[in-house]
């Protein structure tokens, strides 16, 4: 297993990912603070709220202060904060004074809904909710070292420990919404407790065992029926919770799309954990399903609007396309874990996909606004008059804060942690996954990379300092890249590529200089002809950048144009535009129609015309219109 | 203004319509009484239905009741049934004894909602209620001269006569559900009383007049707001039920498209009995509004599934089209009046486009089963797993019946006087509009149509008798027809075509035999490009009738296939296969994929296959499956 960087041994320097990662500590975190503060989120741990009172919390308001204290523990690590530390510790302060001595602590189950703690496991996101405290709980402690927090998670895991599990006098349950299960591997490997290892096993492998736990559930609990039982008649029998077999039966990647990839990253840690080849067995499996069947161009996944849930293979619709930001996240963490655990580029490329497109998209440029459905056609139009059957969340435009705010603090928790994600290491190698300019220090190694990646193809990477132990540099080369030239101290060396990666092995000196030149050309894409919505239709990409048409570049009808496989396209890099990024122009053909609606097939007259293209990450950050990934394809 | 054919007149001989005509009459009208009986609609009548009790009254149960009467009225013209006689006027007795002294006839009103008549008109469906009994009423006197039933709606409409209008002390106000328009002008006509021409004038003109009635009428009603007010933020002001400006501004088509067509279809009525030309000139702007921008191939109008009603200009999703049967018959009634008051063909055009495809498919073949929305592409398991959001009567297959069953009797009366749609009179001439075989008589002039159109060209015509006064004979040349030959008693002769119309003008003689031959080819309709859901796709139509590709009959895989403007098609019947009909088939393309779901784009690679196409109108009628109409588009 690799070696996840250390969020503290990586600073971002210069760049896309530097000033991503730059607005949201000196943005992004400040203004969720408030929305947590007005909303009444932050301080409903205290547990005085009453009938009547306004901001009566939600089931899962404990996650969202949670993500949010775990963003600002990352962000610390590199950027000391007092201030942020004094807002934080308060929290961590209430907690302690309202978790009841059983280690229990559950806003509202202790306020709200008390006496109903995990009577209803289906629907009532409690053990989501303790997962995502015990993440935060050890975010924290790793940047600060203060272990109260982690204390106190570990009490309330004690009490799981003795609630689940598969004794005579134990609930054989496992939660609605995954993502205990990869916190209490997290809390394992902190705390090497082997008992939070047994228990992550237990809820991983209990899934969907007969007879099936929610049916027995079911029937002592009055709200066991939830809005997804009535909406999906088809998915009833528990799989849209991906509870319809246990996990090694599982085929298909199925249900809610955020929780089946919370799932699947407790699964994948699980199965390196206890070394469970079949285990691992099914997240391949299920992996290539999801990224030959279920995953849009933009790394988004969980296609069903309606449920937000994976739909049946190829079904990608553009339009009402769901892509939850948070799903889009969910599989970073899956991908990340199984590049860690397989060393293999392959899962960097699904994660590059998805950071640089569906995930970056779902923040606006200036940290303040989100989006939580990040569809790939926005035709303005449709979304004003609402003839898609869009739910509320999905009118045009990010939003400040949502009802059920999941996405706000998950990319700010990605984001703040981001650094992690651009090196690995395994003794003395060193993995770069992303490129982007920053400075990395291993055992007394220090690179210093310089790119304005994605924008540009040339990446330089400095040995600022060199430790004995260093000896092998692995360079990722992305699937998309088809040619790359490699130097060090500019010559040409000889380098074998292992898994993705270039393996460059030597005795490294201090001031070492290595060059590496991905080529990036603008490159046409075609679905697969099963992606019905995408039938006859191109979209552009170059490097891991998909790229977009948005009506304030281009004619006011983005569906009369049409491109061909030939046509010529060239990149520009404009310091100015969006905080500076690469736009594509080309000549591309305008279809010109006559005024009937309906006539006879004839061949098609086409006008010239020219289109500027934008990184979809960037999309909406100007004036509101409308949008398309994917380009009608002409035949010439 | 051409008349139209009287019920009694028209004897259908055979074919398509013939047994569509048939099952309605032998089937659908007993099927639906015990609906209407089992449903409770029947005898709510009684005005007995008291709180608790089942089967509590609707707003628009009476509605149901009345367009069945009406279709029963129009069969008995033709098919005298005592049976049926007596149930209605068991009907008409009961409606007798529970009209109020008044004059004032509502089963919701009087029973469930007493105290409430006219408070809310915007939602209530009052005023269409009472229009479709005036119309039942109407076709009932004209068939069995019974007056009982026409008596008590003149009585009913009286009253409406006091309550609205401009007069101080009268309400302002009109119909939030248009229908009541075009039923007092067929009162009008059948009693001469110009009172009820006034009030149906005064309906279509004061609509949408400022200050608007809804906003005062809110004021007071409580449940004022609708569904629709939130669902449809952008048509909040009124045009969702035609109401935001006065008809004589509006410039297009817009809202709920069965409301929008019946007060078309009254509009049209008032223009021509008042001679107000800019009311007809509104006809045709809005007219070329529905034909030219928002009618489906199939004649289906209405693509906003969510809200029954019209979308923007050229928005026409063929899977989540609504398109419901009613809007469809809608549009017959209205093309059928402009036909009438200008004697041009366009509309019967527009008639027979929604007839044979959007209005037919409605009804199962057996006639026991109905659609109420008419998509235009059908994945099976985007319906099953409910991926697009589809309404709950929009699941997979046709329905016996619907809560709010508007669509099934409606089809009913349209079927019943179906005779009355193939010929019309001016005078001493006969005008054909409709092909099938069938008799006409018209003052001591009888006509012998044979033919097997619509899937046969060839029309025969035999003069079996012939008076004095019979002198042109109108024969309508389709507008998809480009090619056509005439003979009388084998002979060409010279005819003058007069809007759409062939005119042949002789001394006619008993025996004499007109041949007319109209050319159908198989013809690949494209959509004007801004159409974009039809973008790179074409559909194939043969005379009137437009084809689809059902599963049970092709590829598993209908989107696989791709049809060039240049692959062969040829055309069989089989009469056998549904009923009887033409089918196509031709050799066309399917595409090979790869496995990868995203790829460099490359040339295309297709292999040789073939495809069966049957007649939209008979889809659903086998096994349940996918279906498209729009087939992508291969250029070669």
């Amino acid at each position: 297993m690799l070696s996840q960087a250390s969020i503290k041994s990586v600073l971002f320097t210069e760049g896309f990912l530097h000033n991503k990662v730059k607005i949201n500590r000196e943005v992004t975190l400040q203004t969720e603070y408030e929305q947590l503060l007005q909303t009444g989120r932050l301080y409903c741990m205290r547990m005085d709220w009453k009938e009547n009172k306004p901001n009566r919390p939600h089931q899962f308001w404990d996650s969202d202060v949670a993500k949010w204290i775990e963003a600002c523990a990352y962000s610390l690590a590199t950027h000391p904060n007092n201030e942020l530390i004094k807002k934080v510790d308060e929290i961590i302060d209430i907690m302690e004074k309202s978790q009841m001595e059983d280690g229990y602590l559950n806003t509202y189950f202790q306020t709200v809904a008390i006496g109903d703690r995990f009577k209803n496991l289906k629907n009532n996101h409690e053990l989501y909710c303790a997962g995502h405290l015990i993440e935060a709980a050890i975010a924290y402690y790793e940047t600060t070292k203060k272990n109260k927090f982690l204390d106190i998670m570990c009490r309330y895991a004690n009490l799981l420990c003795v609630i689940f599990g598969t004794e005579k006098g134990q609930l054989h349950g496992y939660p609605g919404h995954e993502e205990i299960e990869l916190a209490l591997i997290k809390l394992y490997r902190v705390t090497t407790e082997k008992k939070y290892l047994n228990l992550a096993t237990y809820f991983v492998l209990e899934r969907g065992k007969q007879p099936n736990y929610y049916d027995l559930e079911k029937e002592k609990a009055s709200d066991h029926i939830s809005f997804y039982d009535y909406v999906i008649p088809s998915l009833k029998r528990h799989a849209y919770i991906q509870a319809h077999k246990p996990i090694l039966q599982q085929t298909e990647v199925v249900g809610h799309s955020v929780r089946a990839l919370y799932y699947l990253s407790g699964i994948a840690d699980v199965a390196y954990e206890t070394n469970n080849r079949e285990l691992m067995k099914t997240c391949h499996r299920l992996y290539s399903d999801l990224v030959q069947k279920k995953m849009y161009i933009t790394g988004g996944i969980g296609s069903s609007l309606k449920v937000e849930s994976f739909s049946f293979e190829y079904d990608l619709p553009n339009d009402i396309a769901y892509a939850e930001t948070c799903a889009a996240i969910a599989l970073v963490f899956f991908t990340n874990r199984m590049f860690l655990y397989e060393s293999d580029s392959k899962y960097i490329d699904t994660l590059e996909r998805v950071l640089y497109n569906g995930v970056l998209s779902g923040m606006s440029l200036d940290g303040t606004s989100f989006f939580y459905a990040n569809p790939l056609e926005v035709k303005k139009r449709a979304v004003d008059m609402d003839v898609l059957g869009l739910k509320p969340h999905m009118g045009y435009g990010r939003k400040k804060w949502f009802g059920c705010a999941c996405c706000p603090p998950n990319i700010a928790r990605l984001l703040s942690s981001l650094g992690s994600y651009v090196y690995a290491t395994n003794n003395h190698d060193i993995y770069i996954s992303l490129y982007t300019s920053s400075s990395f220090t291993n055992k007394d190694t220090t690179l210093l990379v310089k790119t304005n990646y994605p924008w540009d193809e040339t990446i330089n990477i400095n040995m600022n300092q060199v430790s004995n132990s260093f000896s092998t540099l692995y360079l990722r080369i992305p699937g998309w890249c088809k040619e790359y030239t490699l130097k060090v101290n500019g010559q040409n060396i000889a380098s074998t590529l292992e898994y993705g990666f270039l393996k460059i092995t030597r005795s490294w000196e201090k001031g070492d200089n290595v060059t590496l030149i991905l080529s990036m050309p603008i490159i046409k894409i075609i679905s697969n002809p099963n992606v019905r919505q995408n039938i006859n239709k191109l979209a552009l990409q170059r490097g891991p950048i998909v790229y977009c048409l948005e009506q304030v570049d281009n004619l006011d009808d983005l569906f009369s144009l049409y491109i061909s496989k030939d046509d010529k396209f060239s990149h520009h890099y404009d310091k100015s535009l969006l905080g500076g990024c690469t736009y594509l122009t080309g000549h591309v053909k305008k279809i010109v129609s006559n005024h009937e609606l309906y006539s006879q097939v004839s061949s098609v007259t086409y006008e010239d015309t020219t289109i500027k293209a934008i990184p979809y990450a960037l999309w909406t950050n100007r004036q509101p219109g409308d949008m398309i990934i994917w380009i009608n394809r002409r035949y010439e």
